[in-house]
Order: C-alpha cells, then structure tokens, then sequence
C-alpha cells in the first residue's frame, strides 16, 4: 500500500531526474521488501525553498499477500517549454526564460502485474512523454483555436472556418498527447522490458491539471471520482475483459489465428462440458449486447477468450485488464498464444473544466487502484471523505490523513487468519494505492 | 414522404403474406411515383374485424427532389408461438392453439439510398426474421430467469446461479433476437440483390413493443425518441461516418488493402493540397478523440477515408450512413474498393419498460427518417407534439394529424423555387417519414 497526497497547485522540489527536472518521487514503494508486514512507513517530504509542498507516503505491504508491492505512484510539475515558430532544437537556449514556462501538474498510479518493472519504467517515464508531446503542439494550446498548421500560416482563407466546424479546441489538443503519450510510453516499456529481459505489465492512471481544467487519462481498472460537496462525478471507467468483451470478441472474429485454435471466441455463463453438447446453451457473439440461444458443439467446449465474472473475469484465462502498458512478451502459459494483440494500451481521456463549478473547500479528486474499489464503492469512499474532512478542519495534515484513512478502511483488521472489514466483509488482499488531492485554491502558487 | 400512425395494442387486420400473417402495409410509398410532385395523397385503412385500427398515410415525394422516394415503413402485430419442449417442426398443428401466442407489436422506417429495392426488402423481411427468432428463444423468454438450456434441463446444479450473476434476463433474450434478426435480414437482402442484379442499401429503424416493454434497434440515421409529459428521451443514437470515425479508421488501420491505396486512414479539418505537405496540420487517428498535429507527407493527400462534416460527412467519399441493411455490391466510384467492409448491420438496441414509467394520455414515440431530424430538433418536435394533442384532444385522428403535421413542418413551404421553413430556414429536400404511436392504454386490447 502506497498512499500519496499533494494540494493542487503546490510545486514540487526540484529532483535531479533527466527529462522531468521537476519530479519528485518518494523512495518508497518501489517494489521494494515490506520492513515489516502490515507496519506503516511514514516519509515526509517538506517543501521546496519557493512553495509549500506537502507529502505523506504511508506504505504497508498488504495483509502479507505480497512480498513485493506492484503497485507505484509518481507526482510532479510538468513545466512546458514554448518554442518560437522555426527555431531548431539547438538555439532553444534562447528561449529559456521563465515566462514561457506553461505549468501542468501530474499524479499517476500504476498496478502492476507479472513484477513491478513495467510499473516502475511507467512511474518514471509516462510523464517525461506528456511533458514532449505537450511541447509539441504548445503553440495550438495557447491559442483560443488551435490553427489548422502549428506554424501559424493560412494555406487556405478558410482554415479558420474548417476548424471551428469541427470544434477543435485547446482542450482536444491535451487530450491527443494523453493518448499519444500512453502509446509511446507503451512501446518504451516494450523496448526496455526487451532489453533487460523482463516481463510483466501494469495498468496507469494519470491526471494532469492544465490550464484550468484536469484530464484524467485511464487505461486499466484504477478509478479517480471527484468528490465534490453535493455531487460525485465518476472521471474514469474501468477496463477489463468483462466491460471490453465486445472488443475483444471482435478482433478474435477478424483474425481468428489469434486464438490458435486453445480457445472459444463465445461467451457463456459458465465454462461448457461434454453434457452439453447437443443443447442449446445461452451464449453472446463479439455483435450482441443480449443474449442467445446456441446448439454447442465439441469446439464450444474450448475455454473462452473472456471468462468469469467480476474480479475473476479473465481475458483468455490470463489477465484480470483489458487496458495498460507493457505485457509485449505475454503468452497464455503453455502455449504460444500472445495476449498483447488484444490489450490496448490507449486510455480514455476525461475533462473537467473548472471554470464551469464552484469549487468548495473541501472537495478533492480521489485517485485509487483497483485494491481500494474493490471493497469500498464510490458512494462510501465519498462518505469517508466528507465525514473525515468535515471532523478535520484545522488539521494542516487532514488529506494525507484521508488518505491514509481510506486506505486503512480497505485494508480491514485482521481478525484471525483473515482481513476483515468493519462490516465483517473480508477485506483487500491486493496492494492499495490513494491520492487525494484537494481542488480549492488550486492555483494559489 | 410517408407517414403512418398506429395506436399501441390496436391490432392490425391480417394480410396474406407468407410468414408473418398479421402484417399489414399500405400500398403506397413503394418506391412509386408520384401522382402530382408534391401533393398529399390520403389512404385510410380500416380496421379488422377484431380491433380498431386506424392508419393514416400521407405521401408526397418531397419537393420534387426525387422521382421515387426511396423511405420505406412497416408495422405489424407479431404472433409468436410457444413450442413445447422436444416437439418436432411437423408437429406444430398440435400446439396451434389461441393460449399459446404470445403478441409483439411491431414498426420500422427503411431509408433506402442508391434506390428503393433494398429498403422494399427489408421492409417485407425484418419483422419476419424477428417473429423467427423471436420463436426459437420463446422457451427463455417466458421464463422470468431464462435457463442456461433452451430445454430447460439442468446439467449442472449452480446453472442458475451462473445466469444470475451474469444478470441474464427475458428482456436480454429479446435484444439478442434484434441482433440476430437484423443480421439475417442483412444477409438476405445481400442474396436477393445479387440474384436479381440490384443494388442499393437502406438505414434500418425498428420498435417492437413485447411484454411490456419497448425495445428500439437503430442501424443508420433515423431517429425515434419518447415525449413523454415532462421528458424527452431519446431511444436511439445515430450511426454515421463521422459518430463512427473511430470503428472505420480501426478497421483500416488492421487491414489497409481494404483502402487500395487510394485513401489516406487519418482525419484532416479539410482535404489536404500540395501546400500542405511538410506542414505540421491538425489530424486524427483511430485510437484518438482528441487531435494532433501531423507532418504533411504525400500520401496524406489521398482522399481521407472519412470526410466532411454533419450531413456532409461520408464514408470512402460514397455513404453518409455507416450502419444498415445491404450495400453487399457498392463499390467506390471508378475503383475497385468495396464499402461493405466498413459497414456494420448490427443495431444498438434500447429498452424502455413501461412497468417502471407512469403514461400519461399523450405521451408518444415519434419514429422518423433523417429527412424529419435534419431540420427539427428533438425539442422542437417534442414542442410540435405537446401542442398539437393539446389543442386536438377531442379529434380521433389526432395522432395521423400530428404526424402529418411533422411531415408538413419538415417539408415547409415553397417560395419562389426553394422550400423554406415557418423561420425561413432551409427546409427538407429529403424524403421524410415519421410514426407516431401513443403509448397510453397500449395493453388494452
């Protein structure tokens, strides 16, 4: 377990880190040994010479389910360089000067699986891509319209006119780079995992908050909601082979050798056996949102790409994720059948935009990976953080507390040889990684 | 343009006609010409002996756009009969009895394009297809959890635990019904076509009211929504190039031959020029919502796969639709690239269950072709309905009348040689079809 909280519009001390010189990240959690089993670890990072910056990393190892923690957080200020039209990349000396400085800030987390290493490569790099491909295209973000050529020049009167009927914005230009982002990170986890002869994916959730509006980008099954005085707004959806059977499905119906003949491409609702042979059993195709009625035949029998249901839904009996990084030299164990082709590593980018809400002082965005959302749902976790904040008030240290509260809410008491909830549920076995981040004052600096 | 009204649980007289007995059309609308450009043309149906049943049909082919028009509708009431378990196919006659129908009420709108053929099929085929299948699932459907068998016998104990988790219902079975007939459908009028040499495709919208519930499966852009007394709420969403630019651009991202190297895959605000190339322009590719900028290289400046906006946007520069029935021979103008590959028959289906809704007395579903959306929003149509049974209430044609009036609103006036509407907007050149079907007191038969 891995919490992490930072208030919004805090910067970060400088780290000696190439790429990203602003990012800061606790030594902890880096799937390193636990110290002691279920002991807390509490690091403090305090402020760098011009801001406040508060962090609190409390981390336990869960319930003694792993020995390593898969799951890692990275947090920074992502500062944007703008480039003059024309100037190449060696004269950019000259256009170091603070005042052409955008400022993004970034928290994600990663779950990984198969090893920490595709997590860790994530946590260091994903946002080294953001903060390139925003620098790409700042001259568009800058703009009320994002011109049709980055350059600025008209090749056509009405280029103008082209743009706005497509209501192209600022906005979708943040929106590309997540998505392009995700994807180069993705094939540099591919080339390093390579290299280093390792394996192993992770999922990634990011949220960026630019220009007044916050982004957050999910490829996997870690969730982020606002929770905001009378509303919570759900910011991402989860991706699992359950909610991505449709895809999935699809692409083994386009390229049938995929599936190497091991595997069914239907569903059903419980895996068939010889019984059923000759019966007609409910089954969905990779083109129904309902359901049938299908005589099985003997290659029914084979296992099914999507299987199970929930938290056991496994895609072609191998991973719990749909989306993520990593995972490019996955095979279905004992055979040669690859996983990569049906994962996607694009997130789903969502937007607030914070000039349409009142902000109030105690709303936050809540940031967690699956280990927190399998126990607590939204309408919890949101009761949680209003109580807690509301009996807090003065405490300076309220939201990492929150988190850590959050966090040991899911992780449960172990009552026995088991972890339970305070509702007598069994608890969270899998890592649990919170951030909170309050949304008021956020541009105070 | 073609309309036709039908009270929900109103039965119509049956007509002979193979496989679905109870259907009953107009002999209008057929893709005939038109009597005088423009003019209305009334045709009355009575009722059968059995039930009231009043249909209302209005034709004009609109504005001397089209010599033929080329919108089709259908409705009917569909019996389904209940096969005992292990009965063979001969020994239907023994269960031919009243008790054992179940009834489904059902209406579609077909807009054909390259000519009326395919449309005319569908029109005569789909509820067919539907009562079919709608027959081979019965067995599920009756029961209030369908059985992982058809048979009903259980194999495994915890079968129906497996449906229970997958939260299978009766309602699913129908859905899947919708998606299995519309594909056979599909696959027909492709056979059809082929043996009598035609061409052609259609958009396909089809609402089946069954036990109690209404289902709406959409392939195209036509359009059904409930105005309901404080609430409008659409049933289907539209199915076109650009709402469908992702799916499209995948596609040929996986098999690029399907281009012929005469398109480029990538979205542009505009068609690119020589200018262009070397520029840095705003682009999309498949797995992006949001847009980038792209370095202009030659072969961007193909005609993009995906092109224009709104009512302009076409697919491979030939369909404005990406969804519907045939289309199995289209190819590109002058080359050899099919269409087929990019269009799916697969509806989206809706479901609206009345037992979770209080009807009021006017409340309505308006069923309608692009030709009446095009140029009247939802809330201005739901505007025209409120007030229209308003201030008819006592008028026991009132809902012809209404959707008569959608029609003439759509269509506008002639000034001069342009059709104009009551703002002195542009009106519909296109052909219009539009059902309005009440749905308070449907059951009372």
């Amino acid at each position: 377990v891995y919490t992490i909280i930072l208030p919004l519009g805090c910067h970060p001390s400088p780290a000696l880190r190439p790429g990203c010189r602003e990012l800061l990240r606790p030594a902890v959690g880096r799937g390193c040994r636990a110290p002691s089993p279920a002991g807390w670890e509490q690091a403090r990072c305090s402020a760098s010479t011009r801001l406040t910056w508060s962090i609190c990393t409390p981390r336990v190892i869960n319930a003694e389910k792993s020995e390593f923690n898969e799951d890692q957080a990275a947090c920074c200020q992502i500062s944007i360089r703008r480039r003059e039209p024309g100037l190449e990349e060696d004269e950019e000396w000259l256009i170091l000067c603070s005042t052409q400085f955008l400022t993004g800030y970034y928290w994600a987390l990663f779950d990984g699986h198969g090893g920490p290493e595709a997590a860790i490569i994530a946590s260091n790099y994903l946002h080294y891509c953001i903060k390139q491909k925003l620098e790409e295209v700042v001259g568009g973000i800058t703009e009320t319209r994002p011109p049709m050529h980055l350059s600025g020049r008209c090749v056509c009167d009405s280029d103008p006119q082209f743009v706005e009927e497509k209501h192209i914005q600022a906005e979708d230009l943040v929106v590309g780079v997540l998505e392009n982002a995700f994807q180069e990170c993705d094939e540099v986890i591919g080339q390093e995992m390579e290299a280093t002869n390792q394996t192993g994916g992770c999922t990634a959730l990011a949220a960026l908050y630019f220009q007044g509006k916050l982004y957050v980008a999910n490829a996997g099954d870690s969730r982020a909601i606002l929770v905001l005085k009378d509303d919570v707004v759900p910011m991402t959806c989860e991706f699992t082979p359950e909610t991505e059977r449709q895809r999935i499905q699809h692409l083994a119906f386009l390229f049938p050798k995929l599936l190497d003949g091991e595997f069914t491409r239907f569903e059903f609702p419980r895996r068939l056996k010889g019984d059923d042979v000759g019966q007609k059993v409910l089954y969905r195709d990779y083109f129904m949102e309902g359901w049938g009625y299908k005589t099985v035949e003997k290659a029914d029998l084979k296992y099914p790409l999507v299987h199970g249901h929930g938290k056991q839904a496994r895609l072609l009996g191998t991973l719990a994720v749909s989306r993520g990084l990593g995972d490019h030299q996955l095979k279905v164990i004992d055979t040669n059948i690859e996983v990569k082709p049906f994962l996607s590593c694009i997130p789903k980018v969502n937007v607030f935009d914070f000039a349409q809400h009142d902000i109030k002082e105690d709303d936050v965005l809540v940031m967690a990976t699956d280990g927190l959302w399998d126990v607590l749902c939204n309408k919890e976790v949101a009761h949680v953080v209003r109580s807690f904040l509301a009996e807090n008030r003065t405490d300076p240290h309220r939201f990492s507390e929150l988190a850590k509260c959050l966090v040991c809410r899911a992780r449960g008491k172990k009552r026995g040889h088991q972890w339970m909830l305070d509702d007598s549920c069994e608890a969270s076995y899998d890592d649990i990684s919170v951030f909170v981040i309050p949304l008021h004052k956020r541009d105070e600096d």
